[in-house]
């Protein structure tokens, strides 16, 4: 992580090369395998890239105001000033969907909420969540006006595991389109997610519809 | 590979527990280096999850039809019948966009291959690219029309090592629009790509738009 704030902050371009992880291990005088977790997950974040037998070098720094699609979530690392307006906030009895994705019985209590979020004041996307009230038994709509992710952090000690997205392209609806102050039929693209907590147990059934002139995603892949 | 292969074959549900390390060790008698880096591989791809302390268990199979976004290209991996038809090829000089994407001189020599890609008949995506030719000295409609990975691999010993893209949601224009078989102002997705060599060379400047109703894409994370 001070790797990182190193990069942003010396804002070495692409190419620049690193320390290597000897010269790492002195300088933040902590453990081997920190130093390669934090370098595996600077790779995988697309902010280096490592040369077997030559050195650790940084990769171009992202565009900024894309969302790092590769991310477990956190609009808020990529994007300035994110608000949410709660539109819903309610208990329900869990559909088949809503069921199976999140594999707890049918008819079970999840909150569903349903937030339209904002980016520097601009609608960015429309969101309609499932969380199972067995793991997280309590939510309010001062909380949801706020990240969700943050409160299940420090609240709840719940922290994301893994998760599963499907992308779909699509033309939107009346409903979706006014919420989001564009035409009927404008394009967008939509997200179906399935987060996890580490255990594989998942935790939050979602679908995010974006703003199409609003949003752009950033994908750092590596072999 | 071969654990793939086994997750596949056994067709194992989620939440299957494999066998542990030492197991795997036994069972296809590699280093645990070898094994350590396949099961990352797995991880990365959402085939498993590693509970720490726990064990190793399958994730739910992917729905088929969707494309792995985070594997560097590979459409043919998730889809079973790709082809593609070569609109244009050509040698043209790098445009400025062209030049500082490729990191080579402005009106340095590129290929350009803009390629209508079919899947099971279905228009796919309409692809545009350009390669550098200092790194791809020879290219014809006939490489083209087949995967030009599987040329670049074999023919060049050149494999990808790392890639940027950038996706945007756009309606489409007139000409996109006809070549997609789709009407004009049809929802789109297009990905701005670009792929390096491992060893940081950009090879491959890309850009792809996607048929939206035959594209759909799936993305596994961790953290």
């Amino acid at each position: 992580y001070k790797i990182e704030l190193q990069i942003r902050e010396k804002q070495l371009l692409k190419g620049a090369k690193l320390p290597n992880v000897e010269q790492l291990l002195q300088e933040f005088s902590v453990s081997k395998s920190t130093i390669t977790k934090a370098l595996a997950l600077l790779e995988k974040n697309g902010l280096i890239y490592q040369v077997q037998g030559s050195g650790i070098f940084v990769r171009e720094i992202q565009r900024t105001g894309y969302i790092n699609f590769y991310k477990l979530r956190g609009f808020s690392d990529d994007l300035s000033d994110v608000s949410s307006t709660v539109l819903k906030l309610e208990v329900q009895l869990a559909n088949q969907l809503v069921a199976s994705s999140l594999e707890i019985p049918l008819h079970a209590e999840v909150y569903y909420v349903k937030r339209l979020r904002f980016n520097a004041g601009q609608p960015f996307c429309l969101e309609e969540s499932y969380f199972p009230r067995k793991i997280i038994p309590f939510l309010t709509e001062a909380i949801a006006e706020e990240s969700l992710f943050t409160y299940f952090a420090k609240a709840l000690k719940i922290n994301p595991g893994f998760s599963d997205s499907y992308l779909h392209v699509i033309q939107l609806d009346q409903a979706t389109a006014q919420l989001l102050d564009l035409p009927i039929d404008s394009p967008a693209l939509t997200s179906e997610q399935i987060i996890h907590l580490s255990t594989g147990e998942p935790f939050d059934y979602s679908k995010i519809t974006y703003h199409y002139q609003n949003s752009q995603f950033f994908l750092a892949t590596t072999k």
